[in-house]
């Protein structure tokens, strides 16, 4: 088994003064990693019935998709305003300066579906919040979170009601 | 076998009027029409020695990940300026109206990298082309691009040195 906190770079100062960021492209850029990031995200989730991944713009493609395969299950993209072309639904949340706001179309799942969100990184827990109500709004059911790195010190999975499963946690 | 057509949605202007968009979220969305793309795209690719997948954001990571999971390679992100937290390459290229960019961190990869490009769409070339020349810039080898829908009339083809690979053409 590789330590994959052997492949998350800090980078100091980004995108702001004071914050370090944990860098996932040397992950990435590494199969033996990247494949076992993916294994571990699929584990313990084979008898969930989970029946879509949902992922938010843009680094919870990189996993969402895959684990989607993974799982036997389809992909929901969650995405920015003005990206998704078709009917969509949304939500706003507070960013620590500002608003943000998340779409989905309305088509994305159905009233039974059970969704699992995925994402790179859980901070504040203020997108993945917004996630699990866009979800709700549509009527299905979120059945939990997972994400590869988390930054417990943020304080994220107290804005969450559903399990949130964690790879990497940086107290 | 999956007519994968049946899973694009057309939706008329957007993102401006005249426009014919296509939509890729009902594919994504079916277990089945996502895992026969991932079949599509990796097929002939078994034996061309790719080492790294590059995709562009946020569209290229949907498809770019799950396909370096398939050919044991790694991924490599190429995304818009101020996105990617480490020393990056840039290129600029012409859009319709205006400019843009797009960049890869400095070691995403080597110099004997033979990497293939995916992308959900390949329209005017223009990103597809810069694409190519930033993987290039950092010395490695794109052996082709890969994509699901070619808008064909648009020509973007003709702007790329490289094989093209596509799975649903547009004439």
């Amino acid at each position: 088994m590789l330590d994959l906190n052997a492949y998350i770079r800090d980078v100091p100062d980004f995108p702001e003064p004071g914050i370090v960021f944990k860098d996932i492209t040397p992950l990435l850029r590494d199969h033996a990693a990247l494949a076992q990031t993916l294994d571990a995200l699929a584990e313990g989730f084979g008898d969930a019935g989970i029946t879509r991944i949902a992922g938010v713009e843009s680094r919870g493609f990189i996993f969402g998709v895959p684990l989607a395969l993974r799982l036997g299950c389809g992909f929901v993209p969650l995405r920015k305003p003005g990206k998704l072309p078709w009917t969509c639904s949304r939500r706003e949340y507070e960013l620590e300066y500002g608003r943000a706001a998340l779409e989905v179309h309305t088509d994305a799942v159905d009233a039974d579906d059970r969704v699992l969100l995925v994402d790179d990184l859980l901070a504040t827990g203020g997108t993945m919040a917004a996630a699990v109500q866009l979800i709700e709004d549509l009527g299905a059911t979120v059945i939990g979170a997972s994400v590869v790195i988390e930054l417990a010190f943020l304080a994220g999975r107290e804005k969450l009601a559903c399990p949130v499963h964690t790879l990497l946690t940086y107290a």
